[in-house]
């Protein structure tokens, strides 16, 4: 490539600091692929011959088996994925191979092999990603019944089902794959044929590409397809999204099993122990969920800076785009793995979950609204019940050991039928509106969500 | 709010660093909304009478006119924008004011404001998307026959149509648009009856206000609905990517407006002065525009770091997502609203792009593919043209001051007919591929979008 | 100062996405002062005569006057803080105040009041940063002899004093403030005189105005000078890094105050309630203090973005420098006034912390360290103990529960001295390396500490 | 290690998503340095013989020799860089390799590891920062009397040197350097000792090992250094802030390097071409750079978001600072390595700069300041000036162009020794001021810096 203009050769400085081989040979594929068709349009368009298409279709798989099987020698002095497959092309079948690149630049090339690869990433962590939802509808499914506190600011709330927790998670999650599908859309044109910015005065028939590769559309700006990232930082933003998601997760699984807490055990095949204190054991999988959104914000960060008041159309810059992408894929699909095979491990405590579940202090809004319907405003009702709350941290006497005598100081509205009011299942099973935690509900959303999933 | 459980104030540190009404007010018209359908299904509940139901309404109406007009009294010691309304309407209409809040949390009602508060932001982007698209189109029709340099790597590749660069800033902002769509369908979700984070013993009618507010779907999970920011991170990226497309087109612009490019003059009412130097007129607004970048990345930065491993559930940490959405949309307003009234003022020097546009090198390509057609393999092609421009770079030939008799000398192949490539109206007419700058596809594709955009 | 070169003014769209005003008014003391200097420094230079330099400097103290009450009436058309006093001057003094901009640019101008501003910010967040670390030491004699349990992975580990656990956060504090110090020696640097980029063909004295307004030292590159906003990237990581630091304590207390681990309770002056569950005491100011962390490291990332890929010297990006930083330092300042204030009224009960301090798990590693001292290498000891520890787990005993009998059916080295092992305050009391948690390092550490803050 | 407590081992997916020493080998030398000083406290302790720390420090310098050569078998069922170490150890020598790890974790051998390697990368990092400053000054020595055109907004300003504008650059790396200084001052302190966050029955003396590391301070809290990351941050930082230097300065490059500009030629050995068109030379260095400040600033939110709102003490989260650093200090260094080569190969177009220079628009203010030296009040002189400008390029005149009595249209105080005004070499050496570019400034500045650099 630099043998026609250049005179002196690229110092090793400047090779090692701009060398992609290192890491876009993982695009081998998808470049493979992208050739394939180029040399299908090339033969329709008369540049090359039926005989040339043949030769340089069968090379290029002959290639794609070396690589795959590891016999592939890569040589860093021909800079990137692109020169070196060609390269292997050309001393393996000749002339023919030096005609591949006609009408064709590096540009739109690698516009090509990011977005073949970003197709099948998606597609891949979208199933992963079922098979997480389907992971927590199987402890749900499991734990039915189970009461738990919930919390809100950490403290304790009001009482929900433990599986309508996991339901919870289950939701997060599904917006993460609406968004996957979302983002596909936007990857799926086929930018080949646009040539470095300009397109080509030899004239390539791209719907025939397009079919080839399985594009739904096909770029109308030449200018526009050879530096369009947005798919990129799209794909990566929506990594960001699910590994905040899993951040949570792994924060309420931190939380919880704690000494203190006591909800859950995680699986010894999940936990690591330490060097120093032989008694440990660590939820080290959910910590290192939690840690690496780091990585995938700073993947994200990194890919804005780097498109950040670029001129238009391509610039070396954009190299810049796959180191970051690969390691958000890799970061997630590891993640998924792991919790997909953590979940069914996970042992919760019944009873210390239950225990905390029925602290009375959690229906203290019961309490209110009970006022409420026998007519007091709520926000009167809710004052009333803050009062005997107070009193009673005062005298440390929880709701439930309060005198009907002593709750009727507070409002003469409370009755007999108040020591009704003070149980978790009746609670929860008088939450019934759409989205609110009642057995019912839940048996519902369980149901509807295994449809989903299926 | 305080009155019940809690003997002492707030501290005036802690009300100063956790107030939210000095931002959150902008929420108003959202949170009567909301709290007039809230009524709506109070009253089909029976827990209001349909007079207390009106009341309610008026007097809401009322306060919403009050503050339009600047003449409503905030009062900061109410925290928040829910608790000043709240309270004014309890001051209103007493008795039937205090049991608004019933079956009601500030944690979905605030996640129902910035819900209604995003999907109409939404609908504003797009409006203001499609008039700069608009605005690009009609300078892509007043420019339509001007030839320009495509540039990569900044540096003189292959010549376009300007119109063809303009037509490329319209497919990225047509991205972005379909992003805010996605996103839109996300947002569209009631949370609203969700409570603090179980929904409530007093059962709701939560389709009903769906309906109301002209949502189209009801949240499923009390827990998830409560806690879920999903929406707003999405937006603020999309917003970031607004940006990042208005970053590119105004590094582009100050570029071509340097003395030394020439390409373009900024009208007076769109550059600013030189306190110091009186004869400098300034690309401000696209410097500002290309600045303004920082704040919509931190602003992304910002909401995804809040998230990150927060406990599931409500956290106040969530008061944190309106600020820099607010500022995201701010900025993406104004620097739109900007540019679609700077556009139609840019004067384009045809002279000089034209001038630019027919440096011979920028053919170098063209004469490599004229090879090609004469049966060149294009890799060799590539080299002997770059042979040609390195030679003449040494005498200070341009490649169309090369004699035929000299050319020959690097390939044979080349004859009396290659004078016609190096004509760059010759040029841009063969390229007719899909996507590619032909004059007849670049009209197409003015054609194409003056409809979509219509 | 459109006046002369320009016909048309600002359009109403790009005047709003320009000014400054809204927020750099709020530099207004710095813009005098430097003023005040600059004026000095042209009488000095015969630009203006004593009598001009007596009657500016005393106008611009009267601005400053009616700045400070509220009385000053700001020109949104005047785009920024400095044309705001140049117009204000002029208009009470004429013809001198028409004077003051000689030599001087809105360039080195607006870099003189960000270097004034952040000077002084740095010195009140080190002052508050003080006033926090005393807070911590005050809690740290107040609690000197409560042990608690070390937690690694949020697991409990080995016992430390809860004093040894305050001073580490003093430690992380007192490298702010060093960060801080060294941030403040960068800044220390006298810009004006800088001109727009090249200085002036006036030559003013520039070490005069350096010691009229207090700085160390005087810039000696004036295109570097005018553009340099190193020093407000490097405040703001400063600042995040203090985020940071408050972010980790927040999520202790936020741990600590659950029902679960029920270790220490907030103050009602420091808590919030819930509109809807009226039981309910949150730990708002820990989490906002969390939640915020996002806007600080938000704001790192805008500058940075702002100032990626700048042309060198001036450019109009850099007016974005002053809202994050001014977020940062409102931040930072909000939340450690909270701080130093909540921290005197955190109850820490001393019975749960002490009776967790208890669990004999956390000597497991004493254990093994007791058989290294009877010559068992450790790696050995420590598979040992884990084994035991393991063999407790099966039969739900603790380690303070298995008779010797049993232990030495691990190891031979067992013997009757192993008792005194499991005794927190005598395994506190071994831990007497530097930076360990005896008793005795504590007590030291305390003293050190009060010494160095005194 | 998960002999003793565990029965199950770590899950595979568990192990993939955990390990480490996939990228924490590079850490050996240090690892082994550390545990050589470790055995030697050890010893001084009688935890060990002195036969036992002369077995176990030659073991370890083999070890380290066989890392070097590449002939050490990693074993990623180890997880990490210490296990890996220490099961060699044990395996080569036995019972003494099995006493190595007592009193030590990998908690503080991890901090410790990080510490040494950060120290050593900031002093290489420094070096090459000297380097790079002195290829500058090279240049600037070479270039000493070419004027240019300085620029604020891109737009011509007022003439300069462009020595002046290479010293500039020096400057702003100059502050790296120093940033560099500070943040080796926080990063020498030795944390080994501190076991795993609460020291050891077994107490070591830890100013020993410090001496034999070469650490200037010991930790004094052990629970704050297993888990200060503050050092990574803040050197990351430093990394990210060099970056921004880079891409301001690779900014320039590229435009100067345009068809347009023609300021400058890169050297081939530091461009690369086309794979499509044979013409292109590309500047694809400076792109790099450029597009790597993406990563740089990646690298910093990641490690920050990694560190909020972690609890205190160590959590496995903090295994995520490294990977980050890595990329950080390869980026940053390689970059250097290439520019301080560039810089020499780049050829300045004397001819085109100068010419720019001589562009008499930049003499605009010389014009203002005379007519001050006049008497005219400054703002009065800018608008005078101002309107001469407009007036001139609706005639499209140049200032140079116009007449005296035209002038003195404008202003009486315009006079015959005008002319002496519009000369680029009178008003570069009229700039005296301390930082100003005039020859003699930026002569004493070459001397300055190359005494300081020597």
């Amino acid at each position: 490539m630099r043998k026609g203009r250049f005179r002196k050769s690229l110092a090793r400085s400047a090779a090692r600091f701009s060398e992609s081989i290192s890491f876009d040979r993982r695009l081998y594929r998808h470049d493979i692929a992208g050739s394939v068709a180029h040399a299908a349009a090339l033969a329709r368009a008369g540049i090359i011959s039926a005989a040339e298409q043949k030769k340089i279709q069968s090379a290029l798989r002959e290639i794609e088996k070396e690589i795959a099987s590891g016999g592939f020698e890569w040589d860093e002095s021909l800079e990137d994925i692109h020169m070196n497959i060609e390269s292997a092309l050309t001393k393996k079948i000749g002339y023919a191979g030096a005609k591949l690149h006609t009408a064709r630049s590096r540009n739109d090339q690698i516009a090509l092999d990011v977005r073949l690869y970003v197709k099948e990433e998606i597609k891949r962590t979208a199933a992963r990603l079922k098979k997480l939802q389907k992971a927590f509808l199987t402890l749900a499914g499991k734990y039915v019944d189970l009461v738990m506190p919930g919390y809100t600011h950490l403290q304790r709330a009001q009482p929900i089902l433990f599986a309508h927790y996991l339901l919870g998670q289950v939701e997060g999650f599904a917006r993460d794959a609406a968004r996957l599908d979302d983002c596909l859309q936007r990857t799926d044109v086929l930018p080949l044929g646009s040539g470095a910015l300009a397109g080509s005065t030899i004239v390539l028939d791209r719907e025939l590409i397009a079919r080839e590769l399985g594009f739904n559309r096909v770029s109308q700006n030449s200018l526009d397809a050879v530096s369009d990232r947005d798919f990129v930082a799209e794909f990566i933003f929506c990594l960001a999204m699910i590994g905040t998601h899993l951040s949570r997760f792994s924060e309420d699984l931190i939380i919880w099993s704690t000494s203190e807490f006591g909800f859950v055990a995680i699986s010894e095949s999940f936990s690591t122990g330490s060097s120093l204190m032989p008694q440990k054991k660590n939820p080290d999988m959910a910590e290192l969920a939690r840690g690496k959104t780091g990585r995938l914000f700073g993947n994200l960060m990194s890919i804005l800076t780097t498109l950040k008041a670029l001129p238009s159309s391509y610039n070396r810059d954009l190299q810049e785009d796959k180191e970051m992408l690969f390691d958000s894929v890799d970061t997630i699909s590891a993640a998924l793995d792991v919790f997909v095979e953590m979940l069914p491990e996970l042992k919760f405590d019944r009873e210390r979950m239950k225990a905390a579940a029925t602290d009375p202090q959690l229906l203290a809004t019961d309490l209110a609204e009970y006022l409420v319907k026998k007519g007091t405003p709520f926000r009167e009702a809710h004052e009333i019940v803050g009062r005997i709350v107070s009193a009673g941290i005062s005298k440390r006497q929880k709701l439930n050991e309060i005198a009907l005598a002593q709750l009727r100081k507070f409002s003469r509205q409370f009755d007999a039928d108040v020591v009704k009011v003070l149980d978790v299942r009746r609670s929860l099973a008088a939450r019934t509106a759409v989205g609110a935690p009642s057995p019912k509900n839940v048996k519902e959303q369980i149901k509807h969500w295994r449809k989903e999933l299926a």
